[in-house]
């Protein structure tokens, strides 16, 4: 990062300690340090290097990642890194892979699903990769609905055998990454049939290729699912489909944790509860939000800066144009997403503690929160992802035409990030989860059982029923209690008003089916609802470093009134603002943009991205953009050569009139 | 389009004459026809196959594409194809390439902006492809802010010529299509110098490349700007770079209707009104919303089918499952997009008249329409290229995880389509200039200035300030004329609650900077009335088939209903309507979604897409999805070996812990 600095009259007007406002994201100084020495490691590392990327072939794109998947496995190796730096190594190498299958989902299936047999006799072989595993469990058929996947895992009692087999095309596993064409083997998700019962879908271990030279093993066809959105993007993985004739695999390969078959035959449940699969779930979405705000991060620390850096229009005797950040349109797009990004990074971070608290009630054999927990990390997902993707195509289109080139970095992000609107819960399926519980919620006020979490402001559904914003003046407006009632009113009104119209329906299940899109639209708020209290959770504890809570203290609101003015329908219909008040939280908004405006650049910096991570022109920390788009341009290969290949076929005969006789 | 068909199921279904909804799509009998004889011979013509697009490098994309053009301007000439035909030809070949710049950009430049000399001199040249040209406008530093290019074209009296350059970096021409490899001319954008006095920017006609070989001409650097959103997408399109370095042409080749420049260096205004160039202003952004309605349909048809196709739960006693369309969640997000889809339609119909109208009030020196045709067509620019681009990628997510598989075709949609939204106006600046324009309009209220066109209801401003919506019953809600009154009084209430907060600034424009936001909202309404009005007034025409009417008045519901709730917060917090209505609203465009519903697969058969064109295995005509999704994949190069390149350098060393002596 030497040379000329072009954003350093941004960085110096900065109002707060950038360091400090680094930890803060970091989330503690430990991981800041951890983060920041990988980071480093990785763009200092020639074998990491991403810029030809989009250029590549698909089959050249895996084999390179291949390459770099196999580097990192020996630097890691090599410097002995600890579980926490090398999965932030993975991280920083910023290419979707086998890997993130192998130890995101294969080992902790195992680890949760499996007895201490098994992971005596599996975990050694993973920790190692003397085995690549991959989760196999939705189907060409069946994607949301597991309880639907047809695959079968037939017991045979006189082998001592299962026999995992594809009874149908849309059996076919599809999508599972790293199994197209790396994995050794999987956790398969099957049908488990013992004596003609059918009792539902289970995990397998299946190895699928040799270990001697890697071709697919009998009775497995495997292969890769082809081309994903985007020039390098989810390419760079080799999602698969995988069919089943009749495989067999021993007993002891079904993970039986939970649920036993015997050598006779015979299903068991074990005394272990059920409920532990909560616990997995609540990790895997924490992790999701926690990439939500990464991803939304990168998009807003590219856009900001060259927001700075770009200029259009206002020159005035010929000066210079003004920079776009400084126009209102601009701020109104930009800053409730660069808010957003902070505002998911603390409610990730929080998710985390949930982890944990919901972990140790486990273990106490407590479940009363799971249901709120389960519906709170359900909402989360689904709401953070989906303004990610929405965000990170806003950035782009905020950095006007040269966002759309792949140098600015930022088409290969939303390629790469959309599928998370999708994987572990379609976003609206979820919704409709937190809506059901939401429902239930309503249904037991009153009945003596308290809502508990983040669902507990409905203790005082009378109060928010009935209750009057108090606003009067713009300001009134930072107040956190003036927003939180707000937010809460809010949610409460639409949860109860939903709750009304379901009760006219004779058939609860058809009246949830009609009205499921206003019962979205209440597990939204309910969800908003939950960011921006988490957001001023975090403002309540102490945090160190000149003017950082301050700055924060404009984001948090920033988010809030943004999300007020979005769904101004809400607020207003419901009786929770006058139209007024609505009217004077936009007054604050403006007002807070400008003060936004001078920590602009400082609140990205404070992400701590390198050049390499940021992957963007548009983006570098630098701000000088124009001489490296320049030089960037004429790596493409079509500069490979003045006169085009083809120039002789096709545009020659075009110009000589010649194309009557040309052979094409 | 032979064998079974699984939607045929869906076609019986519907209640209307889908032949004649046909003939009403493409806007006459006559472009029926001639579209569909002209799509059927794109689509039978294997030399037009694109489905391999995906897997291609950039070098070999481009040099099919070569392929593909020659062959189609083969085609156009052998088959003595009129223009009309030529240009559905292009149109549903489906690629984008230096064609679209030539026959859209350069030709028309030459054609509006040349004296009658200049077009005898280089039409003939152009209309035979003799020479193939390119729009060089937008700038590495410079693309909205037209009036800050940098290139200059300095007069030199003493050889009566221009002196092209590019002074700065900044200055160097990017972006322009068709410039990067193939084009040999160009009309450039740069300022006029004449004796040290800068006039402006000017379009000249400046040769760029050799005929005889192709080579850049003496002080041109010319090549590819590189890599852009998506797979395929406009990766077909050589977007380019181009630099001057005193490129001198003849004076005669500067465009000289407007103005000119005479062998003295006298620089002069003609006796043809300036004006002028917003009729073609006018044409192209009518072609624009065109685009528009072609891209959202395409991406409607590709959800609706598939979302017929799709079963996820609901299954009942082993049952099949429920086919998701039949979700209201799926409804609601599907369903306004039909609409759109149609009203974007009806409204670039509306739009070519206007075209047509503003001409000839052009032609009879009448310019008191220009200003309201101008701050229209950028309104319906920017709203129905925002909502098409948004749309596209919802349909996307409405396909579920399948919808990210290149061989959706949505992908690629969307990444070919975004660039909607920046090109030809970026669309929050669009909207900036319809809310200047409304501004003025408000300010004139009273005047005796009669507001005209697709502003006039600004007339009833008294009336449409007090006005109290009348519904009392959901049904009311289908009522146009209270549909249309609603949203008048939204719009004019927000133009006139902008314009009043304007008049607190002392400064004007400072206020319009400062609300600058709340003035885009403001036009938004007034676009989306322009769309509905337009919608409710083609169903006053008589339109023939049975039903085609009823379904088409029930989408036109469905698209006003739905804005109405996505923006509640303006009609509610204007008092427009009442909470009570807003909700009877919601209830009106639940029963609108059953209505639609079994019409749904006939109303994306009425957009008469061939299979071809789709591009889509989840849009098959037949619905015959599973078996060509799971055949399509094994087309993946990586599927080529069962053991994929680099097992042996990089996968076994791992497997085999061999990893530390590895060459990597």
């Amino acid at each position: 990062m030497g040379g000329v600095d072009f954003l350093a009259d941004e960085r110096n007007k900065a109002e707060f300690d950038v360091n400090e406002m680094k930890i803060v994201w970091a989330g503690s100084r430990h991981v800041f340090e951890l983060s920041d020495r990988i980071s480093r490691l990785v763009a200092s590392d020639p074998a990491f290097g991403k810029d030809n990327r989009p250029m590549l072939s698909r089959k050249e794109l895996f084999k390179n990642t291949l390459r770099k998947t196999a580097h990192a496995w020996k630097r890691i190796n090599e410097l002995r890194l600890s579980e926490e730096e090398a999965s932030k190594l993975r991280f920083y190498v910023d290419e979707p892979a086998f890997t993130d299958l192998h130890w995101g989902m294969f080992v902790p299936a195992i680890k949760g699903q499996g007895t201490d047999e098994q992971h005596q006799k599996w975990l050694p072989l993973a920790y190692k990769m003397q085995i690549i595993g991959c989760y196999a469990q939705t189907e060409l058929g069946h994607g949301s609905n597991v309880q639907g996947l047809e695959t079968t895992a037939t017991f045979d009692p006189q082998t001592d055998e299962f026999v995992v087999h594809s009874p149908t095309l849309t059996s076919s596993k599809w999508w599972p990454g790293g199994l197209g064409k790396v994995s050794t083997h999987a956790v398969v998700y099957a049908r488990l049939i013992t004596d003609g019962k059918d009792h539902g879908v289970h995990g397998f271990i299946v190895q699928l290729r040799s270990l001697d030279d890697h071709s697919p093993l009998p009775g497995i066809i495997v292969g890769d699912i082809g081309m994903k959105f985007g020039n390098g993007g989810y390419n760079t993985m080799d999602n698969g489909v995988l069919r089943f004739d009749h495989v067999r695999i021993p007993r002891n390969q079904m993970l039986m944790r939970v649920s036993q078959v015997t050598r006779e035959g015979k299903y068991m449940q074990s005394n272990v509860p059920r409920q532990l699969v909560y616990g997995t779930m609540v990790y895997v979405r924490q992790v999701i939000v926690s990439d939500a705000s990464n991803a939304l991060s990168r998009a807003v620390c590219i856009a900001t800066r060259y927001s700075c850096v770009r200029r259009q229009f206002g020159s005035q005797n010929g000066g210079a144009e003004t920079q776009v950040i400084d126009y209102k349109t601009q701020q109104n797009r930009l800053f409730p997403l660069l808010a957003s990004a902070y505002a998911f990074r603390f409610v990730g971070e929080w998710l985390k503690w949930l982890y944990t608290d919901v972990t140790q009630r486990l273990q106490a054999n407590d479940f009363s929160t799971l249901p709120e927990a389960h519906a709170c990390t359900a909402g989360l997902k689904s709401l953070t992802t989906s303004a990610t993707a929405d965000g990170i195509e806003e950035c782009r289109k905020l950095c006007g035409g040269h966002g759309y080139l792949c140098s600015s970095g930022l088409p290969e992000l939303f390629a790469v990030y959309v599928p998370a609107c999708t994987y572990e819960g379609d976003n609206t399926v979820l919704l409709l989860q937190v809506a059901r519980f939401l429902m239930k919620t309503v249904s037991q006020l009153g009945s003596g059982k308290k809502p508990v979490g983040t669902i507990s402001y409905m203790e005082q559904v009378e109060h928010l029923m009935k209750c009057r914003c108090e606003v009067q003046i713009a300001e009134d407006w930072l107040k956190p209690a003036v927003i939180l009632e707000a937010f809460e009113a809010r949610a409460t009104r639409m949860s109860v008003a939903c709750a009304q119209n379901l009760s006219k329906f004779t058939n609860t299940e058809e009246g949830f089916s009609e009205l499921s899109a206003d019962l979205a639209e209440a597990a939204v708020a309910h969800c908003q609802l939950i960011v921006v209290s988490k957001f001023i959770e975090k403002l309540r504890q102490e945090i160190p470093g000149k003017g950082v809570k301050q700055v924060l203290g404009m984001l948090c609101n920033i988010y809030a009134l943004h999300i007020l003015h979005k769904n101004l329908g809400d607020f207003v219909s419901t009786g929770c603002i006058t139209p007024k008040q609505a009217s004077l939280a936009n007054e604050q908004l403006r007002s807070l943009y400008s003060q936004v405006r001078p920590n602009a650049v400082a609140l990205v910096d404070s992400f701590n991205y390198t050049d390499h991570f940021l992957g963007s022109v548009l983006g570098r920390y630098d701000g000088n953009v124009y001489p490296n788009l320049y030089e960037e341009a004429w790596k493409d290969p079509l500069n490979d050569s003045v006169v085009p290949d083809g120039y002789h076929e096709y545009i020659r005969p075009i110009l000589k009139q010649q194309l009557r006789t040309a052979r094409l």
